[in-house]
């Protein structure tokens, strides 16, 4: 959950470090650090916030000249983010330097042990302990820097990826990798190479990329190339080089304020490119060869387990009912973090699916792994081409969503929405759970839903104005039912992540259960109340939060009468099915959080604390 | 979701109406009213607030005789809690009078034909639409008042309990129920009649009674007995009077300030009577008839699925991992609200396990008889006895924790978990997924389960400290993972129950997808860190707090030093087993929540917006 960028080569490495460090931001912004050599001595610079206080640091203090450097951006876990925190860590001896992401976990018995020796730290990083253990290895064992981070990668309990930089051996990088990304990318010529958490620090440079895989290390080495090993028993590893496909001006703004409010305006055509080449509607097919191949598994299936975090967990939970739904197919719902820990009973005739906009979530790619180990069959819905559980899955759909940068995930959601709703009609259609004219109807209205979206996105300015009204609020609920249950807690989320407003997402019949209790007349409660989904239930329980004067804030459906009545304010969707409504319910509540967020000054595309992609558990 | 009682025979009706309205109050005290007869005329009063406040209008407005009367507490749902507003109403004519508990939804349809005919309204409510439907029918018809009540309840779509009155035919009340619950009580001589949404505002005069069904009516006259009739077709009913098991002083508080309280202490006492003759540690033996009469079903279960709302469902959360956990039954745990209305998948291979307190759930009992109708076996457990779920369902058990007052649950959630264990342990046995040893291992953990109970509740000093200095938080999270996340979901509820504090339970690794951007100095975290249970891993998830500045009370096993070291303050509890630790970790936030209750002068027993039972959907 940080971002690393390494440069060797004949260019200067320092705006490269820079520009990919703010490349990286959406994976933490607690911290900023560079190492650069300048051909005679190590320079370390490094700040608390972010890339742009780095900046000004290193313009103050330093000359940035130099061939080869490593950068991070950091996302806080062991100590709180301050100088002394930020890597890169140097080591005791002023030779090693390194850059890490990840946790080490017994990195407390390491630290005594290097006590015991002689070593002193001085900060509270887990990664000070790696890199003085890496020192330690090297001189007990008298062996090279490689071998000495292998030695001690092998003592270490946790999950990383590291750059590790010897000023004594300028013309090599050290790398290595175990759950957390890595990439290195290779200079046309092969005279030069990158290394990052993902390939946006480099694409103007090159589009050639290697990969690591978990447990793998390389030694980057000017002019010769690199060369990629096992950690744990040293035996060589073929590479694959990948030829790149994303291109620069994809993570750029393209004139929007921020990440956030470009990719809520993409939605339309993100849903649209998820759906391009699959859905086929006037042969009424739908094409999916990750399904198709694999067809008989599907249909064997007991049960279906979705295992996701945040924004994803929330997909899956509007996936239960689509699947359950039109697909007959009994569906459990499960955080991965618990899944994976909990001891679940999964069996060979489970289909897993896995849902991460990244395709790096940690806790997701661990399910993964215990899944699989299970026989189970395991699909991964991802966002990210070649991500870790792009190739960790059996089988998988891409969203096709493009790059989204910021933190609080919008486009992410619905083309994941989009990907699953597309999966569940081709099952219900293959066991013949929805009639054909059903199925026919339910394609025409899938392929209307981006122009529905952009109808919705029309209601920005009256959001806006909500949005004035309620930004003080120091709390918020969310409230739906059926389909709309899942919205309302993303809904929520959104809001929480961003404006930093406890908001909370509940199904609206569970209000009475506790939460009611919190409602007064200074209580905002967002209700989304469409004509189809329990429109009748949906109005009883806003008579009841009347009943306590609480303000209500109606999404609903255009030309509502009786929500109109009873509500503060309504804000108008489209009409869709309900299994599509979610689509489109969804978008207000994106706007909502984004403007009061803006309103509030907040930092929209990198909020404090968070970190786009989670690589830690 | 109201609390209604009648008498009819030779006592003061007022008293009697009086005591029995503060015994229900439970189930709503938004406002209270009561209607009397005085062989004259009829006196209807009724003010906002509670019934206390009813007694001091009644004692300052009216003569209080009279041996035939109604009375209502109210927990709004059509209109805000006003005197207009509360129960009883009466009819345009002045002749006829209501008491209701439950939801009219086609109530504006009919009201608009009424005003049509001339009728006029001075309440917001769905009840008065009701009462002068009644009365139009009666006139329209020309019938008797039983006879108009069944007519009318023919035309209403919605649930209800109702008691109704006709000053010129003062000899009889006319009750009816349909989805809120309704009980008869029979004087030992014959020559009184009680009715009440329970048996609590009788016990002391009688222990007969009759439990209305769904859609029955029943005519109750003085001196003549009760007629009890099918509302849809008329036919007659033959009635089975129970003989009552409860007592008065059970309902009463024993010396502790608070319901809540007492019923925190009571827990020991409370598990013990829940596994008492079931658990038989010297033979290994767990004994219980709902399952062992059923035991194919269980074997054959392809998925167990638990249907609760609110706390219940949170204990149902707890049961899932143990199910799966020891018993390796695939599990799934749903809000009975959206289960109902979603079209899930339910066959006849699947076990439904419904749980309520007050086994009167209007969700809970909905999904009932969804599943039933599916063909689904259904188990049921709850507390009270011969409610309307234990009637419901095809076996269960009960959770013998004894009458439950306080509005925000504790007892019932920790027996709930027992008998859940008790369940999963037999079948776990029967199944052979757990071995010989483990099977006693954890007989002889349970069974120590109370005394453990006991030594948590040592905390209290120490609890009510760190409430003081949390008392005027405004938000709050709560974490925990494995066995102890549904219960960091619970502490959360509690306080957001009696505290109308904001605060939610997260799985603490889900944290960092976003409630971790809510995170400052001003945010306390209650962290569930006992020894067993991933306690390294939530040790992780403490440091990432703690480099948001958090502050963290955390919930630990005795004798703990890691998170010692990093929280702001330790509550300690005594080591158990991972699946039983819920038990034990649960009372230091029922604690919690309590004395910050109290310390905020909120009214513990009776929480704004709550009620007891919810009744409505």
């Amino acid at each position: 959950m940080c971002g690393i960028v390494g440069y060797i080569g004949y260019r200067d490495a320092y705006p490269i470090i820079i520009e990919g460090l703010k490349r990286l931001e959406y994976r933490g912004y607690d911290s900023a650090g560079v190492a650069l050599y300048d051909g005679n001595d190590l320079k370390v610079t490094k700040t608390k916030g972010k890339v742009a206080d780095l900046v000004d640091k290193c313009e103050r203090e330093i000359s940035t000249s130099g061939n080869v450097g490593i950068g991070h951006t950091r996302w806080a876990t062991h100590g709180v983010p301050n100088d002394v925190n930020s890597h890169p860590h140097v080591s005791n001896s002023g030779d090693l330097v390194i850059i890490h992401n990840g946790i080490i976990e017994n990195y407390d018995a390491l630290k005594q042990e290097l006590i015991s020796r002689g070593y002193t730290f001085k900060s509270d990083t887990d990664t000070e302990v790696l890199i003085n253990l890496i020192e330690d290895v090297k001189k007990q064992e008298n062996v090279k820097l490689g071998k000495a981070v292998q030695i001690a990668l092998n003592q270490v309990i946790g999950a990383y990826a590291i750059a590790v930089f010897d000023k004594n051996k300028p013309e090599e990088i050290v790398v290595a990798r175990l759950g957390s990304p890595l990439t290195i990318g290779i200079g046309e010529n092969e005279d030069e190479f990158f290394i990052a958490s993902d390939a946006s620090p480099f694409i103007e440079y090159t589009k050639n990329a290697v990969y690591l895989e978990d447990e793998e290390m390389a030694i980057v080495r000017f002019h010769k190339g690199i060369k990629v090993r096992k950690i744990k028993d040293d035996s060589m590893v073929d590479t694959y080089v990948q030829k790149l496909q994303i291109n620069l001006e994809q993570i750029e703004k393209g004139g929007y304020d921020h990440f956030m409010l470009k990719e809520i305006h993409e939605q339309p055509k993100a849903i649209q490119d998820t759906y391009r080449g699959r859905l086929l509607r006037e042969q009424a097919i739908i094409k999916m060869s990750g399904v198709e191949d694999n067809m008989k598994r599907f249909l064997n299936a007991k049960r279906f387990i979705i295992v996701a975090c945040g924004t994803s967990w929330h997909a899956g939970l509007v996936a239960e009912y689509i699947f359950e739904d039109l697909a007959r197919i009994p569906v459990e719902v499960e955080y991965a973090s618990e899944f994976r820990y909990r001891n679940p009973v999964i069996s060979e005739d489970d289909v897993v699916i896995a849902i991460s906009q990244s395709g790096e979530t940690a806790d997701t790619l661990a399910a993964i792994k215990l899944a699989k180990s299970k026989g189970a069959f395991v699909f991964g819905v991802c966002n990210v081409v070649g991500s870790s559980i792009a190739r960790e899955t059996d089988a998988g759909a891409y969203t096709h969503a493009g790059p989204e940068i910021g933190v609080a995930s919008t486009k992410a959601f619905t083309t994941q929405i989009t990907v699953l709703t597309l999966m569940a009609l081709r099952l219900a259609r293959a066991k013949g759970t929805i009639s054909s004219s059903d199925y026919r109807q339910h394609l025409l209205e899938l392929e209307m839903i981006p122009s529905k979206v952009e109808r919705a996105l029309l209601s920005d300015p009256l959001i806006e104005e909500i949005a004035y009204k309620y930004k003080d609020s120091r709390n918020c609920l969310y409230l739906g039912r059926g389909y709309n249950f899942p919205v309302a807690l993303e809904g929520a989320l959104k809001l929480k992540e961003i404006s930093y407003i406890h908001a909370e997402g509940y199904p609206a019949a569970e209000m009475k259960h506790g939460p009611i209790a919190l409602i007064d007349e200074n209580m905002p409660i967002i209700v989304i109340a469409t004509k189809k989904g329990h429109y009748e239930k949906v109005v009883s329980n806003i008579q009841e939060i009347k009943s306590r004067k609480g303000r209500i804030i109606g999404i609903v459906t255009e030309g509502d009468v009786q929500v109109k009545e009873l509500a503060d304010h309504v804000i108008e969707v489209p009409e869709s099915s309900e299994s599509l409504s979610p689509l489109i319910t969804t978008i207000p509540l994106q706007l909502l959080s984004y403007h009061i967020a803006v309103l509030l000054g907040k930092n929209v595309d990198q909020p404090r604390n968070l970190a786009k992609s989670v690589t830690v558990e």
